[in-house]
Parts: structure tokens; C-alpha cells; sequence
């Protein structure tokens, strides 16, 4: 090593040491006859000391190696903000390792640069204590996990990423084979299938911090390629891999962000959840629950409302404290923002704050019956204002209130950024119905994926109310996060024939779409389920970050350009030619029975 | 978990104990009214006794659930092969978790099955105990070279996959970009950039167990996407990596060879290794040196070698010991072998094993003198074979001799195949002459990569013989195999442009190739290198495997083909539209300066 010593490790107790130092000067300082020298390296910060005639030649960010001895500050000098700041290092001797232009982007905490530019220099601003402190919080969760995971006997196994395209699935990024001029690979989506494969063939345990690849439109904070950490385990039950995630996400927890998650985790169906707090990933930081109205407003005049509840639909509110201070400009913002979101509105009264009595636009509308007993119906206070939402749709007017409680949480400040809410969604439902042009319903469709198990409660008996089977689906949620899920999967013949029957697939469909799957089914398949977490997303969590780009070493701007090396760019005509990308596939190798089917029919909703 | 034991855990203490086991039927032996079953799980397996009616239905690798006791074995019946041989259990429930079909393969560690059909059914494969085994012991792989890298505080960091096409390189596959029509992202050959840029970013310590990929023509054990250990470090000497490097592998060789590697692994210069082995990567389980012949044979009059050493080339000789006791058919057999390698065959002389006289075709061309002090010159005895290579490319011949070297290992059974052979090959040339079309040299190319620093030695001065110019570049080889390579690479600008313009690349062209690395190098970049496992490989002989693919889960045939999901495939046309497979780039974006140079321009030579 070039360095005897780290930096960011000189203690008073060296006092006396010469050390060897090597890193950038972080900032200069110029004092009659002496320039002091923040010195920066993996490890910190230590202060130098030089001759002015030695040193004055250094500018940011130069690279450096310095000879000189450990000694202590000068009484009153000492800068008890840094690890380091008992002492000093005198310099003998200065050798410029590198030097360093005008820099584009301030290698300083302090300065707030775009996004464009921090990805454009990553590797200046990955010289920042955020930046770098993000990395290192990452490369330490991939550790804490695989420790956990090792202590149970998984087995870490790569899967292929060079796989078969999935036309049926959410977009594949595709990748022409030179080789076999007109075929192209897919880059998976999710190791899912080969997951379920190691399942069959006997690995038992498995797990893989997997990349993954979606080609989705850029929605904020998504990336072409994230990461996974995958795992699948047989012989299990809901309860092991729920006992399991609970395990990873409590190490993690506790070493990187000093919280011990109390355990066993809540759950809650996703019954209650969309009842509760209109969200299938709530936010436990705050309470605003929901509360159903259908029944205690059935009758009203209020044609909002008795439409939603004739059609057997639903109506409901969530509270709002301190809601009846809103101006009218607030209140009528509340309109725009449900209009952002597709509604027609946020029906609202107002509780006045003295006399608790109802104002505002539906309170003329509701019966002095329905009024009275308002406040109590749904929980709130003088004071308070109440947001209805009504809809012939239940999850759709659910799902308006649930972002309303959002919203308002955040406008009423009753968020506690420092607290951590953790619980599982679990019980989801197995089917929803899928809809014909008309918009009439026309059968069902999988809310997870086809493989995924009902639960013991529906296993033999779904097809009799498939909009109420439940299936061993959960969710682990963060503080309204999704973080994690997975499934127990179908490992029983029948029950798979039973769930294509209901979806409406004919056996030479499913052999078309999932053939080598449910040949690989038909060898002794061992019933198995897993989890899939969201890695990018539990890092940025964990790192206190408002973006995945900030635990991602070189992320990706929206439209999926890179800043920094251009990427992606136009191919050459010969690149093109010799990729094969324009050549006709020739007639299919022989068909493997079995083989028609796509390589990652099926993902973890994460 | 659906099992209270681990079959392959259970053991005499255990007698008296109620077990619920999960598994598979690996035999099944039919015995008048009762029924043994070896019971398999990822633990191993024990023998389950059924009664007869309760278990006729079994067949091979159903997955069965058993409720029994663990009952010590009948004196006579143990079976010490088996950890479990002592005991098995007695069953008094038995549930049929799944049933299997007739076996396409059947899970049996006797049966030798061709390929195509093991990844066909590879799940089945999985099954046997052999592919188990290589699976584990590559998941342990990863956590010892894990170990290590966290003891020495490095960072393991994610690079992206989606990068930029580096047209120069070796074949990059591509990636169309939907959101950037006629755009492509290119699969990256290596993390080689990334890690460079990570350390410009002040990283420090990086490491990654990262998949990478070569479009290349599928010679044996090439995979389309392969998998390396990638590690870089700042401010470290070839001493630093080296060091790294050896308790890597020392780490894995102990653990999972049971081997110690003596340490420090012995160093050979890439000159002496070709002078010696006539190899970059010498198998040092044997002997059989090379022996340089050039003086020796100064002045024969025999034209073959005469005309290499007149053109300033090289003879040189290497000895088959007992080789003289070939048949004439076995010697003819090497003139095959020879011109199989692109040789015009391979001279030799034999020494009688009584009285030591040299015969042979070559015998007759050379000089009594030269004759007579033959056998002393190369070290041969009565009985041995002298094979001769001789051109005027001193690499040409010592590669054939090399070649000749390990075929005679082969065929003479020099080889211990328990042995284990480390070395380092250190000190390898920088440059090598390239040759324009008619033949005649026309400058210089870099031997491993433009950004390789030259040694101490020929830092200041490389340009005054750049055919001797030594880098600091280093290769470890295991048993003849290449596991690892790296380099320190360049960080002052002076003597990168210095190597820019031995290597003729303009400025213009130095932009445009490797722009935005030069960028970064601008700002500082720290004294920095690295090195390359080639993972597949490592584990394949820690496996004792004498292919990659036995250490791959899901690997693909020649032509980048897999049996088992069939990828890859044709596309619809309406992927093709969506892709923007056809659609004409748009004009650039407004241009990084110093980004239109390749994402991945070099790659440790793994």
C-alpha cells in the first residue's frame, strides 16, 4: 500500500507516529507561511499542515500522498466535530499523485447539484460524504442478508440472464444472437421461472441478489435494470418464508438504521388494509383511518352517494385533523388534486371548530339525521374536515381515500420522519375480473401470476366465488412502501389444471405459454414458495434516500440515457449486420415439448 | 417447515424419535410385505420402511411427505457407506406431495447422459448428487471470496449491465432501446470501466461477483454470458493485488480442496514461463521444460533449424520421457497432432533405451557433434523422445513446444490429477508489433489494454524498446488454467499520453474512443489496480469438473442455445415495432464532451 495509515484513523494516541497518508485535498487553507490541508480518504478526514512554499500548488481535489508526523493541536484548536480533530499531521514531504482540473460539480456536501450533472461527473460526486456513505450502506445490507440467509442453509445460484422472451409479460429487453441469425434473448424480469426450477430440481433453498430488467416507461424512480434479492425455498408454509423476510428485514434493520423491528411483524389482510387505510401497502407511521359509510348513509338523497350505495358499491370518509382551518383555496385545491388522480372530486364537510357544526358543499345534501351523527360515524373532532369518496366501484372509491389519507398525513404534518412502520399484507385475493371491450365482465384473470397457491380456505373450493378466494400472497410494506413480496406457489397437478380452467386457458395454451414449467411439474415438484425484495428500493429506505438513483453506483436518467457514458447510442452498420438483427429466423430447431413457453412467464410483484 | 428432520441429519441417538421427513423416492426395494425406500432431501438420505399396502404406489422421485420413527437398523442390516446407516425410519403416515412421470432422466449418479438431454431436464439433473455438489460448493465459493474482501474492508458495488457499445472491442451483444429509438444499449464485456471510474469516485475498495458477456464464437467452455470476481483497489502496489489475490484463492483451496497452498505462490516472468513452458499459463504439476536449442544448433547445417536461427529465431527441444518405445504410428500420430495446431509437423529424434543412440528422421540431418551432446543439451536419457520446433517467430515455436509439452504430459501420464500447481505469471510485455497487410510491421498494439502502466523499469522509457517494455500485469494460473488476471493501470497523464502515442492513437481519436475515462482521469484519479477471477473456472476445479458448464445452473450449449426453455427465439412483429428495432436513431443528444468513447474498452484478460 502506498499509505501506512487511514486517514480517518489518526487519534491522539498517534501523536508522535510519521505516517504515510494518501487521498484528495478536500479543502485549503491558507495561513501566512502555512497551508492547512483537509485530507480526505476512504476513511475520513484528517487535517495537514504544510510549509507554504511546499504545498502551494494544491488545489481541490488533488490526489496526494504526504509523509509526515502525528502531533497534536494546539490547545484551543482542537475541532471536536471530527473524529480526527485532537490532532494534526505535520507534512516533511508532498508528492502530487495527480492533479485535478477546475472541477465541474464541488466535491462539498453543502452544495445541492442537478441530477443531470451529479450522474455526468458520478465519479465527483460519489467523492461526497452522501454518495459514498450510500455505497457503503449497500455493499453492508448485501452482507447482513447473505449472512442471515447463509446461517439457513440457502444456497446462493445464479440464474441465466441471456433467457427466452415472454411476449405475453410486461415489456422484454430483447438481444439478437449472432449465432442464431432472427432469434433474439430476452433479459428476465425476474429469475421467477429458474427459481421454481431449482425448487424442482432439489436446491431447496436458494437465493440470488439478481438483476433484473423491465422495459417500462420511466416512471419516476424506476430503472431499466434493478435488483432483486430472490429467494425460494421448499417444503415451506407462508409462516417460514414470512418467519424468514421478518429475519432479513430486522438484521438489516438493526445494524443500518439502529431500529429493532418489534416482532412478529402485524399483518393484515389486504382486506383490511384496502378497508382500513384504501391502500394494499399502508403507511403505519399515522393513524386516518378509513371508515366505511355505506350503510350508515344508506338512504340519503344525496344522489353522489345513493347512487354508489344502489349500485352496491361503496361509500366512504377519512378525517382530516385541523381540516376546518383549511382556506377555501386549500379546500378547492383538494379538488384539483383529486382530479390529478381521475376523480371527479373530493366531497368534503368542514366541522366548525367551535360549535362542531357540518359546513361545506355535501353537508347541504345529507339529511340533519345523517349530519348528527357524522362526527361520530366517522371519528373526528370540531375542527376536523371529513372527505368522502363514493363509487360503485369499492376498491376504486378505497383507493381515492387511501391517497387522500396520503395526502392529508402529509399536509397536516403527522408524519414522524424517524419512525418505522413495518407489516405484511397478506390473504390477497387470487382473482379479479377481467372485462370484454363493452366493459361487461368477461372472466378472470390472475392478480399475482397462475402459480400462485390459494390458500387451504379456497384451495378446493375457489372456483365458487373466485372474487373472494384468497391466496398465500403477501406483501411486506415500509412505511408505505412495498419492500417485498412473494407466494407460495402451486405444486399440486389438479389445482394448476383447476386455476387454468377458471382463468380460461386451454391445455394447448398452457403448454404454449408455460411448457417447460409444467413439464418440470410433472417430475416430482416439491410445494415450495418465495419472496422477492426490492433492493434498490429497501436501500434507499435504509439510506434515508428519496430516490433509488441515490444506492444505485451509476443510475440511469429518465428515458434511460446515461449521462456519463452516453449510452445509448446508435450501432454501426456492420455491428448491425453482423448481430444478425435483420436476419429471418430460420425453421425452429426441433420443438422441445414443453419448451414454447416464455422464460419468465411470472415475477414477485415488487 | 412441512418436515421436523433433515433425513440425511438422523443418526442412532435419534432411535425412539417421531420425524416428519420431505423428500423424494430415490430407490425403492420390494421385500414380501414391506417396502425400503431411500428417502432423499438436500441433506442426504436414509431408508424408510414402509408396509407394504401403504406405499405400492411409490415410484421414482415422487416427493412424499413421511411420518415415522427412527428405529435402529437389524443387527447386520447397518450400511456404513451411509451417514444414516445405522438407523431408518419406520412409517406411519405416508402423504404423496406429487407424483412424478416416467423419468426422460433418470436421477441416478451411475447413469452417464448426454448433455443435451442433462439440460434438457436439468431440474432432474439438479436431482443427482453430483451437479448438487457443484452447485454448493459454488454458493460456499462466493462466501469465502466474500470473507475475505469484507475482512479487508472492500465495498461490493453493482455496475450497470445496460451500457454503452464499445464497436472497437470484442463483440458486444445489443440491446434495442424502445424509449430511444434506433438506439442500443450494449451488454458489458466486463466491469473494467466502471470499476476505474469507481475509483476516480474515491471507492477505494471495490469488488463484485458480476456477470459479464462475450458475443463470441462458441469455442468449447465459452459461455455467452459468463461470471467474474472483479475487484479494484487505489493506492495499492502489484504487491497489494497479488497479496489479495493468494488469500483468495488460498481461502478457496482450503475450505473446499482441503489444500494449503504453500504461499507466497512462486512468480515466473511472462518471458521465462514462454522460455520455459512455451506458455503464458504453464501447468507446473510436471516437469518437462523446454530447452532452448538456438546456439546449440548455431551452424547446422539441417536447413529447417538453420533457417530459424539464420532469421534471428529460435530451435528449441522438449523431452517425452520413454518416448522412444513409441510405435512408428504413435510418432506419425504426432505429426498429426501437430498439423492439427497449424504446424508443419513436429521434428524429433529418439534415443535407443539400451544404447543411446539418437534415430529418427531429424538424426540424420544433424552433425556428429551435434548428435552426440544432444541428449546432454535437453536433459533426455536413453529412452526418451526429443521433439524440435524451430521458427523464425520465437513464440510460434516455444507455443508448439508447449503445446508438445502438455500433450506429452498427457500421453506419457506425468500428470498427478490430485496435484495442485499455482503460479504467477508476472512482468508481461506491454506492446507487440502489429503488421499491416503485406506483413511488414506498421507500430505497435498493447498487449493487455491502453491504460496498463508499464513497470518501474520502463515507466520513463518504454518508447526506447517497446517490443521489451515490461507492464505490471499479472496473471495467476492454476494447473495450466488462467483463474485470475489483472493489472495496475496508468494515472499520470503524461505517461498515458506517452503509451496514446506509441500506440498512434491521435488526441481526436483518444476523445473519441475512451473520452469520458480521460474526463475522469482529469480530476485526481488515484494510483489504482486490480484483477479478474473467471469464477466459472475457478469453481469448475474446486469442482473437480472438467467443464464450466457443471458449475453453471442453467447453462447454454454450443451456438448459445438452451435445451431447456429453448431460447433463443423468434420475435413477433409487433415486439420488433415496439423495440425500435427498426427505427433510424434521432440525432444525438447534445454530446458529453469526452463521452464517445466505449462503456467498456478493456477488460481484465480472464
Amino acid at each position: 500500500m502506498i499509505r501506512t495509515h487511514d486517514a480517518g484513523s489518526l487519534r491522539a494516541t498517534d501523536a508522535g507516529t510519521t505516517v504515510t497518508l494518501a487521498g484528495w485535498v478536500a479543502r485549503r487553507r491558507d495561513h501566512g507561511g502555512v497551508i492547512f490541508v483537509d485530507l480526505r480518504d476512504g476513511s475520513g478526514v484528517v487535517q495537514v499542515v504544510f510549509r507554504e512554499e511546499d504545498a502551494h500548488a494544491l488545489r481541490n481535489e488533488y490526489c496526494v500522498k504526504v509523509v509526515g508526523e502525528v502531533t497534536r493541536r494546539p490547545e484551543g484548536n482542537e475541532n471536536p466535530e471530527l473524529p480526527t480533530g485532537e490532532i494534526e499531521v505535520t507534512a516533511s514531504e508532498l508528492d502530487v499523485l495527480s492533479e485535478a482540473a477546475p472541477l465541474p460539480l464541488p466535491v462539498d456536501d453543502q452544495v445541492v447539484a442537478g441530477d443531470d450533472i451529479r450522474l455526468k461527473y458520478r465519479y465527483l460526486d460519489l467523492r461526497r460524504s452522501g454518495p459514498a456513505k450510500a455505497m457503503r450502506l449497500r455493499s453492508r445490507a448485501n452482507q447482513l442478508a447473505r449472512t442471515v440467509l447463509h446461517e439457513r442453509d440457502f444456497l446462493e445460484i445464479e440464474t441465466p440472464t441471456l433467457t427466452r422472451s415472454t411476449p405475453e409479460g410486461a415489456r422484454d429487453f430483447l438481444v439478437p444472437v449472432r449465432l442464431q441469425p432472427g432469434s433474439w434473448y430476452a433479459l428476465p424480469q425476474s429469475p421467477q421461472l429458474f427459481k421454481q426450477l431449482l425448487m424442482v430440481g432439489g436446491m431447496e433453498r436458494y437465493y440470488q441478489i439478481a438483476r433484473c430488467y423491465r422495459d417500462e416507461d420511466f416512471r419516476a424512480d424506476r430503472q431499466p435494470e434493478f435488483t432483486q434479492l430472490d429467494i425460494e425455498m421448499s417444503f415451506v408454509t407462508e409462516d417460514d418464508v414470512i418467519d424468514l423476510g421478518e429475519a432479513i428485514v430486522s438484521a438489516l434493520w438493526s445494524d443500518l438504521a439502529g431500529y429493532e423491528i418489534p416482532r412478529p411483524i402485524p399483518r393484515i389482510t389486504w382486506h383490511d388494509a384496502m378497508a382500513r387505510y384504501g391502500s394494499d401497502k399502508p403507511d403505519l407511521r399515522y393513524g386516518v383511518e378509513l371508515t366505511e359509510l355505506t350503510d350508515y348513509l344508506r338512504g340519503t338523497t344525496f344522489r353522489v352517494f345513493a347512487g354508489a350505495i344502489d349500485a352496491g358499491g361503496y361509500v366512504g370518509a377519512v378525517v382530516m385533523p385541523g381540516g376546518a382551518s383549511q382556506t377555501r383555496k386549500e379546500l378547492d385545491g383538494w379538488q384539483d388534486w383529486a382530479k390529478a388522480r381521475g376523480a371527479k372530486g373530493l366531497a368534503y364537510v368542514v366541522l366548525d371548530a367551535e360549535t362542531g357544526e357540518a359546513r361545506g358543499p355535501v353537508a347541504k345534501n345529507l339529511s340533519a339525521e345523517h349530519l348528527n351523527g357524522l362526527a361520530d360515524a366517522v371519528g373526528a373532532k370540531p375542527g376536523d374536515a371529513i372527505f368522502f369518496a363514493a363509487s360503485a366501484e369499492t376498491r376504486e372509491a378505497q383507493e381515492l381515500l387511501g391517497a387522500a389519507r396520503i395526502e392529508i398525513a402529509k399536509r397536516a404534518g403527522l408524519i414522524d420522519e424517524s419512525a418505522w412502520a413495518f407489516c405484511w399484507v397478506v390473504d390477497a385475493p387470487m382473482f379479479e375480473r377481467t372485462s370484454d371491450e363493452s366493459g361487461a365482465a368477461d372472466g378472470w384473470t390472475a392478480v399475482h401470476h397462475p402459480f400462485t397457491s390459494p390458500n387451504s380456505e379456497w384451495v378446493d373450493r375457489f372456483e365458487e366465488a373466485p372474487d373472494r378466494a384468497l391466496a398465500y400472497a403477501y406483501d411486506i410494506v415500509c412505511n408505505g412502501n412495498e419492500i417485498g413480496g412473494g407466494s407460495i406457489r402451486i405444486h399440486r397437478r389438479d389445482v394448476q389444471q383447476r386455476v387454468f380452467d377458471l382463468l380460461g386457458i386451454t391445455p394447448e395454451e398452457a403448454q404454449d405459454k408455460f411448457g417447460f414449467l409444467l413439464e418440470a411439474f410433472s417430475y416430482g415438484p416439491p410445494p415450495h414458495g418465495g419472496i422477492a425484495f426490492g433492493w434498490d428500493r429497501v436501500c434507499m429506505l435504509l439510506a434515508g434516500a428519496d430516490s433509488i438513483r441515490e444506492v444505485i453506483a451509476f443510475p440511469k436518467t429518465r428515458g434511460g440515457f446515461d449521462p456519463l457514458t452516453g449510452a445509448p447510442t446508435p450501432i454501426t452498420a456492420q455491428q448491425r449486420t453482423e448481430a444478425g438483427i435483420d436476419a429471418k429466423p430460420k425453421p425452429t430447431q426441433a420443438p422441445h415439448p414443453g419448451t414454447a413457453g416464455p422464460a419468465a412467464p411470472v415475477a414477485d410483484p415488487t
